[in-house]
């Protein structure tokens, strides 16, 4: 049979998909009518579907299972049925997978299995550690979609049988010489481009904490998965937000490193010729612990000898050390520095909803609590360094997209037709003229954080701020991604963290606010606090170029006082 | 009196650098005339026309100056006045200064004779020792032409009073910092963007050791003055092979960092907005150890803090260590890996001249001769590479180049006048396709840089190969930059010394030789044993990205044997 319409082409893909699903973890009717009426799909309701040791593996985060697994605690067998099963059940009730993993996952555990019994030792610090994956990594034996339906059992849209699922992107390589189980590849948006999960293969991913909410994109199944307790850690991309915002609306944790510290070989991209301002690997966890082990695991294989464009900087446990160290001196202790950290309240140009406002305010009075410094934050321009990056973004004149779109002939997702109109390219002289004004708008960004300085001779160590104006959002009003995009054009490390979940009893919206344009209008208006409530509210901790270990040392400060707090319940 | 021509304003801006020569310093027309006889103006001489003592200062290399100076045995001032005095002599008869800034290195010198007078410490690690630098680096006070007559008075072509002659390079800021003593700018060519030095300004800067020769270029004043002793180090950029080519040329020794691991910011260059495959800053000195300490000099600084361009790895000393205690190594010595080197001997595109081929073999015989192993180097095409990055700098059809000629009307220097050409400019469609054809090349030659551990599971350290098919240059006969240019597009680090000296008596060319295309042929058909005897020929040796510290490491073991050897006389 040949399959003529695009709709035909996704349905039987999502079919497909489904079908690798076994029996037993169907759901009935009545438990997916059930989920459809549920607000809240995570902790309770999914963990309904599960048996006790299950749910015992599900809740453990990736360091715990690392070391019990290597313990022999777990088998790498009983782990992967756990987090198998898990994720078909999400899969079902949430709709976050793009591809099903489970048979080449039991293969590989049993594998695991005999070779920790032979060797009396892992294979490596992920024996047997289920990792999902956005579906832009390639993996051998299933397809990369990212969710355009005419690379449907392709390459990328290219049916040369010698790379039409042989390929294998070099951090999947990475993760498995180290010891992972690969079972799953997430859903992500159409294009990569936007802030929720939607593409015409298999339609769209709520939010499971929220299902009244988006998840956030791009990396989207991804974060949805990984709350619903069906993935520990998982890999995404961020070229705009896309491995924080969806991390900040879901409740889990995430880290955008630099763009050059992990390996983007192989990977599939929207524009990948696009690389002034390149899209990052980034990892997603449901613990902040996890986020530096695997950055670690990462690195410590060198991935910069396969791949010239990773910078050659190993982990460096003494920053982390030295950021810890810091974080337990107050301002009494005399020469020795104290963590200096600004908050930002809002950029000037979109001001947070309630809740997110709420978040700051609690980790503003968490770390007054022990003594840090705290600075506000008015930097440059935001939306300057915003547009420039969208700027580049389009520079071909949504060539690349209109090309993959018309693979199939499939449309593309409304709420980025404008952006990706197919129009005149720039010529390479408007790009060397953006890319000068990127030079300094980056510059500038720098020299405002040098300049924090100015006051006691302490350069600021990380700046506090949203990850978007909203706690996840209402699907269709996201309108300004610019507290993520910013750090996408100045190339900073950022990690996302939960705070607490939006609350309408106490996030009231202050109805004299006077806009600072229209944008953030919309943004006001689109506030509804019933809606949002119980939505998770993220915050993103940012430091500079490749200081990951400092970023997360310092999210790790925070998470560790809110947790203290109660904070995030 | 407004200046009307090109010719007018170029002759009227020679006359001005001219004029800052003191009396007290100008040749006489018979030295004029001799020097014009003259086949060599380094060694004897120029410094026929110095003291004892001045001879004995500019004699030294950088780091022993700048003992000298931090323990009092010289003076600023003494020191300061030796090098001017030398670069005025140097310029008269070799033509190879843009700015003259004697007075401005007087008063300097006097400020730093009193600042160590009275605070009894240097005021930083290069207090007092002059630094020349390549006509693209803004200094307080002076222009910055670039070879560019439209340049002349104006701040990179712009008029406007807040920043003509006010602006100063990053990388100047820290070299004042750190208590260096700015006193010249030394010449390029127009555009900078050819292997020679040639502009409309000040005409043409020939090789001192072999004046029938080119000086090389881009940075090819720098490395004329530092051949006849007039600086001991000085600061140039290389986007094609501008530090290297004149280093080898002249008998000097150069680094060319991985782009991002030294400031550009500030600095004046060709095409600022073409970042994609950046121009780098790099050293060039009369010692090779002059090179790792003014590395670790800048780098202390931290100039990340400054520049977010720059990747904040510190100057690893650590790396350097291992590389001579393993330099210490025989094959004999077990698990412990003696170093790894491989030796390109052609690239399979072009023929080295017979002097590089023996400079070669000479490297090799003493690589042997101390127990390494050395392997043939056989890479991917170099000629792709560097026709792909050629494509990348002419993307914007020349328009940037035309730009600023336009600004005087002066034409553009002959050689590159088809390359520069004005065209309609590539389409950021085109762009990206470059961009991956790029990556996947840079990739290629990583994987093939790593395949090398096939045989005995030890990566190379690093390459020793030619930085241009001949010693030096017949003016006009500069057919091939694809030495040097494949590590601007792969971004390596790779330092040049200098090896031994073209000897007609021996480097006889093989009159069966096959070339391997038509450039080959032209290449081969310009040697000349009569003109190029006497000419330097330098090597580089490169490793692989941010491994500068390694790269130096090894140039320094074969600089030592070398010397040993006697083989550089």
């Amino acid at each position: 049979m040949t399959l003529s319409s695009w709709q035909e082409k996704a349905a039987a893909k999502a079919a497909t998909t489904y079908s690798k699903i076994p029996q037993a973890w169907r759901l009935e009717q009545k438990d997916l009518n059930q989920a459809k009426q549920q607000v809240q799909l995570t902790g309770p309701f999914i963990q309904s579907f599960l048996g006790e040791k299950e749910k015992e593996i599900i809740n453990h985060d990736t360091t715990v299972l690392a070391k019990k697994l290597a313990s022999r605690e777990y088998s790498a067998a009983q782990v992967t049925e756990a987090y198998c099963k898990t994720a078909a059940v999400a899969h079902q009730i949430n709709n976050c997978l793009h591809e099903i993993l489970f048979e080449q996952a039991r293969e590989r555990a049993r594998y695991l299995d005999e070779y920790i019994g032979s060797h009396r030792k892992p294979l490596g610090p992920l024996h047997g550690v289920p990792v999902s994956l956005k579906d832009q990594f390639h993996v051998k034996g299933c397809d990369t979609t990212m969710g355009y339906i005419g690379w449907i059992g392709t390459f990328e849209g290219d049916n040369d049988p010698s790379k039409v699922r042989k390929v294998e992107s070099q951090v999947v390589k990475e993760l498995l010489s180290q010891g992972a189980v690969l079972y799953c590849k997430t859903s992500l948006p159409q294009t990569l481009m936007y802030g929720e999960t939607i593409n015409n293969i298999i339609g769209c991913t709520l939010n499971p904490v929220n299902q009244r909410l988006s998840c956030g994109g791009s990396s989207g199944g991804e974060a949805a998965l990984q709350a619903l307790g069906g993935s520990s850690v998982g890999f995404g991309t961020d070229i705009g937000g896309s491995v924080r915002i969806p991390a900040a609306f879901c409740g889990t944790y995430s880290i955008k490193p630099s763009w050059s510290r992990l390996s983007y070989r192989n990977v599939a991209n929207c524009n990948p010729g696009q690389i002034l301002y390149a899209s990052a690997v980034g990892i997603m966890a449901t613990s902040l612990e996890t986020l530096p082990f695997m950055m670690k695991v990462l690195l410590d294989t060198e991935p910069w000898r396969r791949d010239p464009e990773v910078v050659p900087i190993p982990w460096r446990p003494e920053v982390e050390q030295e950021v810890l160290q810091r974080g337990r001196l107050t301002a009494a202790e005399g020469d020795r520095r104290p963590l200096k950290l600004a908050i930002c309240w809002s950029d000037n140009y979109m001001s947070p909803h309630p809740p997110v406002t709420r978040g700051l305010k609690i980790v503003y009075e968490a770390l007054k609590g022990i003594g840090y410094k705290a600075i506000d934050w008015n930097p440059p321009s935001h939306q300057a360094l915003s547009q420039l990056h969208l700027d580049i973004i389009i520079s071909d004149g949504g060539h690349d997209v209109n090309k993959q779109l018309d693979l199939s002939g499939e449309p593309i997702i409304p709420p980025i037709r404008e952006t990706f109109k197919l129009r005149e390219p720039f010529t390479a002289i408007k790009c060397q003229e953006l890319a000068i004004q990127g030079l300094e708008l980056c510059r500038a960004y720098s020299d405002y954080w040098e300049s924090t300085a100015n006051d006691d001779g302490q350069v600021v160590d990380a700046v506090i701020m949203p990850a978007a104006p909203h706690a996840a959002v209402i699907p269709g009003k996201y309108f300004y991604t610019g507290y993520t995009e910013v750090f996408n054009t100045v190339d900073y490390s950022s990690a996302v963290f939960p705070v607490t979940k939006a609350d309408k009893a106490v996030d009231i919206a202050d109805p004299n606010y006077k806009p600072f344009n229209e944008v953030d209008q919309k943004n006001w208006e689109a506030y509804d606090p019933e809606v949002y409530h119980g939505a998770p509210v993220g915050l993103q901790v940012v430091a500079r170029r490749y200081e990951e270990e400092k970023v997360l040392a310092i999210a790790r400060i925070i998470d560790q006082v809110l947790k203290k707090n109660n904070t995030t319940l």
